[in-house]
């Protein structure tokens, strides 16, 4: 068997790979991804392929006859998110998973360290030398806000949002999930579409984890910036074609929200000129949520354990397609 | 009963203390504490006091023949926790408490916010607007850490400490604590002087939660920081002097540690030439751990629970001397 991999690994992380498939074959195109989050270009070599592991194109994904499984190496799956794609992949009986597995932890403890960056005030509190007593100490210390107490609402309830909720879970803080459909197995209380504006009215974090997708593109615009409650505090880092912001700018602006703090932004970085950038309140990221010490190696052990059951005929974690 | 009060509350606050111990009388000083870390000079009006709530100086409280109780508006106690004044309170039955509990939540919470910032690199990523797969951001991205796994130390194990465990829980890693002495109750393993050296060779994280006393000056000097692991990153929300800020530097500077984060110096705050303020892995806020919005009410809503306990002659809370 063929397994196609297109992922720029360390030396350690290709020999944990190529150990871990054996006898299987691993192939390489001759160009690799850039990095997790790249997109290659059409690849032939994906047709010699049973399984790929990496971010190979659509049209590659497409064009591999032989190809019966898939696993993206992001939790982000966009491009294969779509009616075409799917009715192509059930007609060969082609799997797609992701890597949400690995890249849960590490994307819920961004977003908690976001969260607790802003209870504490810590971009301003890290700029200030000023001494107990004065106005601006003053201003900090009354300025800070405790977690306990606050209500938080995920929009997005899957990998990252169950870790989410297990890591806030302590702070005694009121959580809400915001999905298109209850699954009824979620560990706090969900909202669909009828109940989000009251939900949004209610939240003082607001956690956008919500995927790129046809339904979700500017799933962030006037309407739902206008619902939330004043002084509400918007993360994201699912993915920044959620967000119209131009509405989002103008809310933290006006002081409609106090602050946001974005892993994600549209473009990717946005142009220096955006006005995001020089907006005080808006943090930004350069999309590293998912990243950690040895992503590659996790990733790889994650493509393993997979393998493992699809040796077995067994049902794949991290399934989207 | 004369209640004396020498905070700075706001309206809201002094309805809140005065309603809550009517029919007894609040008796305040010409000139308030100007922060809830400072410390008043000489006030003889603590002399007309059975009960005594803020920041009196040492003096005033020796000179209050009628003092019985004492609740001071912080957690730190320094300036009463002497031989001679726990002496003198014996001698006539004072009770000195403190606001520890008031100051666990947010202070843990400072603790976390430090450790999520430095775990997600948070000061080099809100700085950068780099793309994916560049050689910064790679670096940023293989730069941040897991929680999960880590080893840490905690020094102290007060009620920030036990606050700070249970937030910690979820992440999975491994705590132990330093303690004077072991009382059994902990809820994690604990080391006492024999075990320290071990300890701190082990530990990823070393969070320094110590009071200042005459055994905590200067706890961590040449000797402990040489016993660190390399690559280590040290926590400091305790106080200022308990840490040898030279050979911090040099640590900080030398790689050997891989980065500080300190609510508190000494003194604060450091003056503008001070090296740790130019070390680009010192990171320092205004030691603002303990503050939180309506933190006023919070101090009152503690001492007015203690209040109750001290009329019904029961033991009361965060007793201290």
């Amino acid at each position: 068997m063929n397994i196609f991999c297109d992922l720029d690994l360390s030396p350690a992380a290709k020999t944990l790979l190529e150990a871990g498939v054996a006898p299987h074959q691993v192939i390489y195109p001759a160009i690799r991804a850039g990095s997790v989050l790249a997109q290659a270009g059409f690849d032939p070599a994906v047709q010699a392929a049973e399984v790929a592991f990496g971010q190979p194109a659509v049209a590659s994904v497409l064009a591999a006859g032989q190809l019966r499984w898939l696993q993206v190496a992001s939790a982000g799956y966009t491009r294969f998110d779509t009616p075409d794609f799917r009715a192509a992949a059930a007609r060969t009986g082609l799997q797609v998973t992701n890597s949400s597995t690995v890249y849960a932890g590490p994307c819920a403890e961004q977003v908690l360290a976001f969260m607790l960056a802003q209870a504490r005030l810590l971009p301003a509190a890290l700029r200030t030398q000023c001494g107990s007593g004065s106005p601006e100490w003053n201003a900090l210390r009354s300025g800070c806000t405790m977690m306990g107490g606050q209500n938080v609402l995920l929009l997005g309830y899957g990998a990252i949002g169950i870790r989410l909720v297990e890591l806030l879970r302590p702070f005694g803080l009121s959580m809400v999930a915001y999905r298109r459909r209850s699954r009824g197995d979620e560990t706090v209380p969900v909202v669909t579409q009828a109940g989000l504006p009251t939900a949004l009215a209610q939240a003082d974090a607001v956690v956008n984890l919500l995927p790129d997708n046809p339904d979700s593109r500017h799933f962030f615009a006037a309407e739902r910036f206008a619902q939330m409650k004043l002084g509400a505090v918007f993360y994201n880092i699912g993915r920044g074609t959620t967000v119209d912001q131009g509405v989002l700018f103008d809310a933290l602006q006006s002081g409609r929200l106090a602050a946001a703090w974005l892993d994600v932004t549209d473009p990717e970085p946005l142009p220096p000129e955006h006005p995001l950038l020089r907006a005080p309140n808006c943090h930004i990221t350069p999309h590293i949520a998912g990243g950690h010490y040895q992503e590659a190696e996790s990733l790889v052990g994650h493509f393993l354990k997979n393998f493992e059951r699809y040796q077995a005929g067994a049902s794949l974690r991290d399934r989207v397609v």
